[in-house]
């Protein structure tokens, strides 16, 4: 579970209805099945719209990664291919074979086939780096569709609220009615920016950011499948890939003796 | 018929009359001509200012697209491509001579053809990227015309509430009347923010998502090519195309063999 | 004279304000020529802040050709250059000196004059594309000037309604002239919105569009020219300036003479 | 002097109080010590944090130029690299080095100063390029705090008119001061919006242009110079360098002669 | 202690309410415990949804730096690797090595370590870039959190603004109230286009622009180590980094005797 995702909106949602309570409101007040309909009818209507189906329906089922907790343990990655690098170095690429099966990760399996396979390196640089950004670009489109959601919620919360006030304005002859039907207007302004700020705009902020790091995972194991196959030195390899783990430095004693 | 656009229209636009009838609202009340004038004439008189005539009619003509499906079938396209690259290491990339004919895609055949024809690899790629770019770049421009109506509707929609609003202001002794006449005004925000956000806006973003799609498709198509004119082994080529096409890794067995 | 631009500009002036009057809005209460002090003194004040002296005369000479009909003919063009290209082949570069007299267009001119002076390729090169893009960068900047206005017109019409309603606001004790104090602050807010999005924002967008295409041209011209530099084939030149003027394909027969 | 600073500036503030006193307005009630305060000082507070101490200051400094005239003659300085590239050519580099004396511009003396001392080619254009690319940073970040000021103008002014309304809301029960209460508030808008987009949105854009202006012009420095080391023939210097100054191509005889 | 931060946001603030008080408004007033409940109870969960939990607490650690003073001395940086460079050129690069121990940066020593262990210089470029590239983008993320901070809260300052509004429209018959009513609703307003602007957006302007500082002193080691690593003429190489120094050139004569 992803923490920081399901405590943000119980904590924003709940927060505000606190507030809100505290403030001597109703609850039930800002819950209205109509601006419900018109807001979110509207705004996933224009989605639709924006989107071909295939893209959609991405979107929906990409939302599920911004509730699950994704571990990406870059360290550990790293310090496995500085091994595969080790090993190719003291007895071949071709012993990378037999420890293909224990990789769980297909991606990289994937990758040290290549070196296995003894594919050209410029070939197995083009595959992959094609295969990162074309898997990266299909699934960031998901993210883009609750961009699109959170920039069309406001704007159809407004032409709810205004459809709203067409309707008080066209009865401001009765003004015991007049507040209430203001109210009732307002709350589709409640709807589409809340919905927007609190859940659609961030739901994509973070699914960027986790197609982003996953990205990120790969380019490593492309970075490190290639060196491999130059046959680069495993303590040259590990201070290399240390760049995209983020780790300190180790003291320099270790570093040299590594060179 | 693009289902997403069908459906989302209907689907938006139904929804808000039916939350704003549920509400107690007349759809009369919104139906209003001179208000549609003052929007739609103001809107698409900036746009006309904004783009040349070509540019304009292109974006009317391009609308029908966002209406129709478009089936893009990536992984048959990279199959007949292998199969194409097969063909040529085995007879030759004259051997592929009789079979553009039966070719229906014409970028593809027109993209075969500089192969056949011996062309030289750099002037093959050159000449393919730069069509693909203009062509996309030359129907771009029909989408940024949805773009820049949904830009101007809401503005000219203000426009047309704020017109209203000074006549009701002019005639502020009357109160009976001023209730009708702000309703009236509100009228054009509606058509304004709502023909942004429900219709030019989406087509837009979906025109633009399908060129894109045609653009990948066809990039996917040189480089197929240019794959076939560099003789490369059809299972590596297989293996390269992947990354364009999405689908998941074969099995390493099947990837060793084919190396 | 440029068609979009004055049918444009006359539909959606027209139209509104046949709105207006439909609802029985009198044009001369949306006529205040102290509201226009406001809104254009502010606007034009803030743009001449924005830019140097050179550019804000620049945005104001470039308006003509927003109004002005620009033919582009890239296929006549096009056609031309491969003529070029045949007779260069024939005979040689130098049989085209003859031939620079009939030339109207001086960009086309000083680029083949590099040929037949037998200027090095790549100093060609260097040489035209920095005047092209070179000319577009000072060009773009007096379409940055109605961007500009268009920016501040807004908002400087929203400063002049609020400074209205202040004064409304100062002489509230009068109920009688408030109904018309607010009409006539709106009046800003109408002019600063209305010329920003029916006037300088499409004058910017239509601005940048010419002065793209005929950088589009200028480029055609130098790929045209280093080609008959390189003393490509007519046929192949015909087939890659194509993409640049977006004809269709010829039937494969021919292509395949060609090559 | 730069006259479209004094102008403009001089010109929108004349012009909106002239308009504000035809209606009828009087300029002191939108003369307000307290919401001065609260608009520039949150103003001036918010950019403090935005930015280091060097940065803040270097936008202060750098604002004169706003108003000092800056002739660039690209012409004559073009003229002036040509010449010195026949006297390279004639008499070799060296002999430039008595005519580095009678130059006042200090790049170009610099510049110079790398060919007659016989600095490597690709150290010079390495190094002048990093110091034309790090002066530009180094400057525009004094743009940028203008820029800032521009942002949080208005906001700031939108938060002193809702205090200011907070105060009038709660004094709600003395309708007399009502309307006086409300033109307050609204006086901080006025300088808010004011303030943004008739003084800092507009020096941020002509010092980022101006900037721009004399970065093109130690470009056509640092390419002439460059050319100069190459041993350039100087008649196709000039040809080149006239991108750089947007002049007329002569006419093709002249041309002609020069290659 | 970074001056600028903690000057503006006190005078920022301190303005604001001496602004305030002195119209006559209690500082009282805008204090509500639940309109702060709502708004950085919102803010703060949208901002929890839209990252990961380490980007969050990265964004929270980090503002630590806004407030401290960070010096950055490269004018004395580039004096040292300037004497590095002499060091190595008289004495080779092994004679680097007793040096590192006095080292206090660890990035210039890990950098000059690879220079005396004889890394090759393209893994060290590349790894060195990688490294400060990957630092900055981590960093980075953390000015991200408070610029979405400075997203959210003015829209959720809306929310709960309106929120009350709904609360006050329902209670409009007794007008004692309604005044107070609109007033506390306001107060969300206040904070979150207060905090938004005076501490959130103006806290991530300042981030970012220390982490680039710091990524700019991080390429003039690496520029510096690997011109160590070709070496390079001393005072060439002072030369060179003086781009990045932004210091001004010295006179003539010692250029040349330099060179």
């Amino acid at each position: 579970m992803d923490i920081t995702t399901v405590a943000g909106i119980i904590g924003a949602i709940g927060l505000i209805l606190l507030g809100q309570a505290l403030e001597g409101g109703h609850v039930g007040s800002i819950l209205q099945a109509t601006a419900a309909l018109i807001v979110f009818g509207g705004t996933i209507g224009a989605t639709m719209v924006s989107f071909p189906r295939k893209d959609f329906v991405k979107g929906l089922t990409l939302l599920k990664s911004a509730f699950t907790e994704t571990k990406i343990d870059l360290a550990g990655l790293s310090k496995q291919i500085v091994e595969f690098a080790g090993v190719a170095r003291r007895d071949g690429v071709l012993a990378l074979e037999g420890r293909l099966g224990e990789l769980k990760d297909p991606f990289l399996r994937r990758a040290l086939q290549f070196v296995v396979d003894g594919v050209d390196a410029n070939v197995t640089r083009d595959t992959l780096e094609a295969a990162v950004d074309a898997e990266y670009e299909e699934n960031v489109v998901g993210a883009k569709v609750w961009e699109s959601m959170g920039g069309f919620a406001p704007t159809v919360g407004i032409l709810g609220a205004v459809l709203g006030l067409i309707h008080v304005m066209e009865n401001l002859n009765d003004p015991t009615k007049l507040g209430g039907g203001i109210a009732t207007a307002f709350v589709a302004t409640v709807y589409g920016v809340g919905s927007a700020n609190l859940l659609f705009l961030p739901f994509a902020t973070k699914l960027k950011r986790k197609l982003g790091l996953e990205k990120e995972r790969k380019i490593l194991i492309t970075e490190g499948v290639l060196s491999i196959q130059e046959g680069i030195n495993p303590r040259v390899l590990e201070e290399r890939l240390r760049a995209y783990t983020g780790e300190e430095a180790p003291p320099a004693e270790t570093q040299k003796k590594a060179a």
